[in-house]
């Protein structure tokens, strides 16, 4: 069967997370929902990655097979037509080989988390940055997010719910940047755990707050223990930015 | 009495526009409830640009007069902590003296439009940007834009509900830039008509487009004849950036 790989876009705010769940509407049923509206065909759709609810993505990756052969303008154009209402969007449709696996085959994922910082609650930014009412340091957080490179044991920063079988992963990057009034934190690895760009922000949040030294984010880490983290930043921060794959 | 200038933001998108109505919910009627639960004081607020029901604005500007002094972070904090669970927030809130007039005293309102040209309907923009699903040529866009700055009758970009004594408006600034996916038009004026970037950036959609050549802006203009004008643009595009006043 002709294996395609599609990028997606959605806004989280009204989705229960990425993954089909029994009792709330997910992103993976709204598309599924969709190529069957579109195909007649009850297929399964891969994500690369299992966003939370709330969390957004400007290009998550998914792969689906289907019986026919399409071309893949009418595989996005028809999808597309068939999401309305919803808020998610097929971007671009690829014809890959079968060995495709949008969450095996990836090397890398890049997630972008953005706090504001200003006394005055967010109108236009509602539901997509973590409103800060204290001015942050984002320097001190950056010194502090530099701790956290290479490849650790992070169990400090992982969910209590997360099955990952090891809690080793290799950080590839972790910037924090002004721009305007809001501090960007870029996190980019092969895979992170359950929960971990968010409970990463939470403890950079302390350190811009002037509440952790940089440092202490070597110390949490090191602690290997859910205890030494901070309060998990809020779902609506956090986007998918991309999912990167091997060049053919 | 005592006035305040206030600086503001909202996303347009559940209002019925900036100003009061008998019968849908204004920007205006969610800020003068919000000072009333605050102050006890059924005021008016008066703002510098009457915005259309989805136009979003991350600086509006008005003022008030309150029976009372307050310190003007309490007139900020107190009036967004009413505001809840309105997409509108005080950015800042001033002490000015008893001539300064929002709409009257201003001597530049600044205005952004947003298209976003790709195939893929809009999802994390929905709503704050006009989507435009073939490729738009900005540099076209931004020569023909050329054509109407400086002073002019603009009857051809003005709605038929205009209620400006006279059509004509010095341009001060239209710049038409692509910025990734999206073209970005910057108004500025001393102060426009009714619909008027709404009206200019749906002409130059159509130079984006290759339907119109630059230069048929000018002869838009020169018609001096609302029949002249392209489509008008969708208000979610827009925003007001700022409102700014004499130097002290």
């Amino acid at each position: 069967m002709p294996r395609y790989r599609l990028t997606i876009e959605y806004d989280g705010t009204a989705f229960a997370g990425w993954q089909r769940q029994a009792n709330a509407f997910s992103v993976q049923q709204a598309l599924e929902e969709a190529i069957f509206a579109f195909t007649g065909e009850a297929v399964t759709v891969h994500g690369a990655g299992r966003t939370d609810a709330g969390v957004h993505a400007r290009g998550q990756v998914a792969h689906i097979d289907l019986a026919a052969e399409w071309r893949t303008d009418t595989v996005r154009d028809a999808t597309n037509a068939h999401l309305r209402p919803h808020a998610v969007a097929v971007l671009a449709a690829e014809r890959v080989d079968e060995d495709f696996q949008a969450r095996f085959s990836a090397v890398r994922r890049a997630y972008e988390y953005v706090l504001i910082d200003r006394r005055a609650p967010l109108a236009l930014e509602r539901g997509r940055a973590w409103h800060v009412p204290v001015r942050l340091d984002a320097a001190a957080m950056h010194a502090g997010a530099q701790h956290l490179l290479g490849k650790h044991d992070f169990t400090t920063f992982r969910a209590a719910e997360c099955q990952a079988k090891s809690p080793v992963k290799t950080l590839e990057r972790l910037d924090v940047s002004r721009e305007g009034e809001s501090v960007v934190i870029r996190a980019a690895a092969r895979s992170f755990l359950h929960h971990q760009v968010r409970s990463m922000a939470g403890s950079l949040k302390l350190v811009g707050e002037g509440r952790w030294p940089p440092a202490r984010m070597a110390a949490a880490l090191a602690a290997c223990d859910r205890a030494a983290c901070g309060p998990v930043a809020p779902a609506c921060g956090l986007t998918l930015m991309r999912v990167d794959y091997p060049a053919k």
